[in-house]
């Protein structure tokens, strides 16, 4: 293998690849990124942990084709470290793989292309395409919520599945039994009878970062056991949470009867302010529902007392409840518009928040006893 | 106590003292600031761990003077949420601070002002000024050499001492052991027949950080166990470390008969290009030095070999040495100019390095076997 290629181009390929890689690996070759020079076609660089596997293609000047590994983040450090505007020459042969640009070189250890992992994707049957900016909003609306509790594997990722209502609908939804988040979008062409899937949380990480640099559309493939994401030059695929996600839509209340209309940005602003003295423990915060009239507060036997008025409109009966502060605030931080509307019914019972009932996103929040 | 102060104000003074207390007291009282406020004389904060105390004079109006202690991370934390351009009312009475900006209010658990401890300074009968930027000067160009290893406690500092040469100079130095770091200013009025002084790590990181926001000179004053920094309106008080600090300058080689003369910059990306693949422990470059032939190169076992040339200025005998690459990259990245005078001697002799014979910042550098 011989190949030119620019630093820029190497260095940001590198840096999309090599963060699917862990850090500690028991398995060698897993460290490695796969370097694949065709005649004529660029480079090829691809990075697995055997659940998720992205590949990338980039222009290079391939003088002779072939492949091979070598350690991904000692080559994302080199080409983070050589010069701007430098061309970078890769030479594989004889279980080495030279890098060389300007008065720099480099011989690095590999291993054989032929044992490097490759995800079998298999028949990918329902193929559909979303706008990278409708998938940025389904990922960053929901992902917060994503469980980590690594026994209940199958809340670890965001679930997603088509449903026939007024209009056919494509849904996400994330728990971890303390808040939910959904996000409906209208179903694309192709997703009809799609299976259900759960995506895991590295791969929903990973599709994040490549999500900023995409405009246009993404094209997504699945089975159910695998979902590939196009991405411009870059393909993403993953196994999927091999596991049954629970029916979620029976957890969202539908008649809560109390509804306080708020501006979303001065209520997560005296959140954070009164969740200050908050113990990092509960992080419990009080909201006191009054017409008219909410009062945020936090007791801490620590620390002392806080408490906030924050203008809000409100017509129910009086009553207090507990939210925990973070849980608030992460869904508080995703409403864009300049009110949120909390329904609520009492003290114990979940609560229901959403911009309007026109929005795509909504959230589900259980309160805490304070 | 009752005093009203700006929010930006109340917030900057307590970045400066919330530094000083540690996270984590077995001692309660030492998680406080001491709020002082005067009469007509705006409010004092304190914050100490008994080896290091910081005190800040800031304006402020008081409607009753009087003091107490609360927690300093959670009075900053609150500071730091409360709206830009708040007036921030602290009242204390009955065991309790509360704290009114705007809508939110705050009612903090307060220890009594008496029980705070405060270093008692003695008498500091040598007193002297530096400019702020000499100061800067000393802190940068010596502190990455200060020791961490705790049973050398006598090396966790910067050690100062004025010497009689062809002209009075006050001296710095910090060495590990491994590398030693000298800077050398004219002897300022007032230091002659100073004592020598070892000023621990921590009270040279919380200077360094306090001599950003000064210009001018900074006061200092010290005896045989305490120095004192005054900036501004804050005043930094440090125990000193009880212990000799070894005769540094037995280690600074005068006879090294081989001079490279080389860019700093350069020689500097070098050896950091080539100690990407270096292991993390050794972290070991390899100088190979001809004439006008400078390479660097680095062998992994794991990893592979780099290699790179410098342009570089030798004419002395051929030869090999070898350096930590970390410690070299300390020393190259404290050179202002755009030549480094490295004087070697063999590869096992100590090698010195500074910009030139008038610089007031000299390195010296142990080799590594390679």
């Amino acid at each position: 293998m011989k190949a030119t290629i620019e630093r820029a181009t190497l260095l940001k390929s590198l840096g999309h690849v090599q963060s699917v890689v862990e850090r500690r690996n028991t398995i060698p070759i897993l460290s490695n990124v796969l370097i694949e020079a065709s005649e004529g076609g660029g480079i090829r660089l691809m990075a697995t942990d055997l659940d998720l596997q992205i590949n990338e293609t980039v222009e290079a000047n391939v003088q002779q084709a072939g492949a091979t590994t070598v350690s991904a983040h000692t080559l994302f450090d080199i080409a983070r470290k050589l010069p701007e505007g430098a061309q970078v020459e890769l030479t594989a042969s004889e279980g080495k793989m030279q890098v060389v640009a300007g008065r720099a070189r480099f011989n690095l250890a590999t291993l054989p292309r032929d044992d490097f992992p490759v995800i079998a994707e298999g028949d990918l049957p329902c193929a559909f395409e979303l706008p990278a900016a409708t998938l940025r909003q389904i990922v960053d609306k929901t992902r917060f919520a994503i469980s980590t509790e690594e026994t209940r594997y199958y809340l670890n990722g965001i679930f997603i599945h088509v449903s026939d209502e007024a209009q056919p609908v494509l849904k996400a939804a994330a728990t971890d039994g303390h808040r939910l988040a959904r996000v409906t979008v209208p179903r694309p062409e192709g997703a009809a009878g799609m299976p259900d899937v759960i995506i895991p949380r590295k791969c929903v990480a990973e599709l994040r970062k490549l999500l900023d640099e995409v405009d246009g559309t993404v094209q997504i493939s699945l089975s159910e056991s695998k979902i590939r994401f196009g991405l411009g030059n870059a393909v993403l695929t993953s196994k999927l949470i091999d596991g049954t996600f629970p029916d979620y839509s029976r957890v969202i209340p539908t008649a809560n009867d109390k509804l306080l209309k708020i501006d979303p940005k001065s209520f997560m602003e005296g959140v954070d302010r009164v969740a200050t003295i908050a113990s990092e423990k509960t992080r419990a915060v009080k909201l006191a529902l009054d017409r008219d009239k909410i009062t945020l507060s936090v007791t801490s036997p620590e620390n002392g007392t806080a408490a906030e008025e924050v203008p809000g409109d409100y017509n129910a009966a009086g009553f207090e409840i507990g939210f925990n502060a973070r849980y608030l605030l992460d869904i508080l931080g995703q409403i864009e518009g300049d009110t949120v509307e909390v329904h609520l019914a009492d003290a114990a019972a979940p609560t229901l928040l959403r911009e309007n009932d026109k929005a795509p996103a909504l959230y589900v929040l259980m309160p805490m006893r304070v």
